[in-house]
């Protein structure tokens, strides 16, 4: 029954699962009532965050307003194996979310979006990325990683 | 690139996401800090309630001695769909966390998890369910649902 966890203290492996991902599952709280949303996502290792379209209102919202501060998890399942459960390799971080206001940086974060979901991403991008009414009715959320760890779980063999 | 998400509002179908899961993100916050994690789980049904198995201290604990409020998800992948990601349906729930403290209930519980995480369970079961150095240093939680959801979401066709 026991399962090992095993820290990954190679950032770089840390980082591969973040870009191989599709999406995040992110605890929010808002005076000391916990929140969870599961949101797709795409990974700027350059600024070192997570974008995420949403709509512009929402419950979401009205918690990130009250409380930017986050916590959350990209989870890559590696199947069964013996002793109850699953093998995975997970990735926690801490961090703030900004709520993301200029056209520009919608932009980037879309093309961000659509270069981790899609298998194809020309033809989406080619689609959406510069018609403006695109961002008529988009939101778009930023993650700013601040802490981040991995580990690599599975059942003792 | 829009997702259309559905409600789900058959009961049924929400408490088979919930039986067939392996595992469920748990949101805890502790003085409006948010933390996230992942847990192999089982679900009781006569209870409206998952159980958890997990160390006897740690900061999972802190956190749920401090705030037994949680919000969680049970999240089943349905593969890639065009449209920038996901099919999924998923499961929210919010309810309360007790520690288990009786030894009675934790076999119940340890049952509820072996049936839930192992293929086939009666090996397990024979293996631990009676011996009594088992328990010795077995954590085991309880969340009992207050609310609960389901939605089914992919991308616009």
């Amino acid at each position: 029954m026991r399962r090992i966890e095993k820290e990954i203290s190679n950032e770089e492996e840390i980082i591969e699962i973040l870009k191989n991902g599709k999406y995040a599952i992110i605890s929010l709280c808002k005076e000391n009532e916990p929140y969870i949303v599961t949101l797709s996502y795409g990974y700027d290792d350059t600024k070192r965050a997570l974008y995420f379209h949403c709509a512009k209102e929402g419950q979401k919202l009205d918690f990130i307003k009250s409380n930017p501060n986050v916590c959350g998890t990209v989870i890559e399942e590696n199947g069964y194996t013996d002793g109850c459960g699953q093998a995975f390799r997970s990735v926690v971080f801490r961090g703030t979310m900004v709520i993301v206001e200029t056209l520009e940086e919608k932009k980037k974060g879309l093309e961000v979006l659509i270069n981790q979901l899609e298998k194809d991403p020309i033809p989406t991008k080619n689609k959406f990325l510069k018609k403006e009414n695109t961002y008529e009715n988009l939101g778009m959320l930023r993650l700013d990683i601040t802490d981040i760890s991995g580990k690599e779980e599975k059942a003792e063999s």
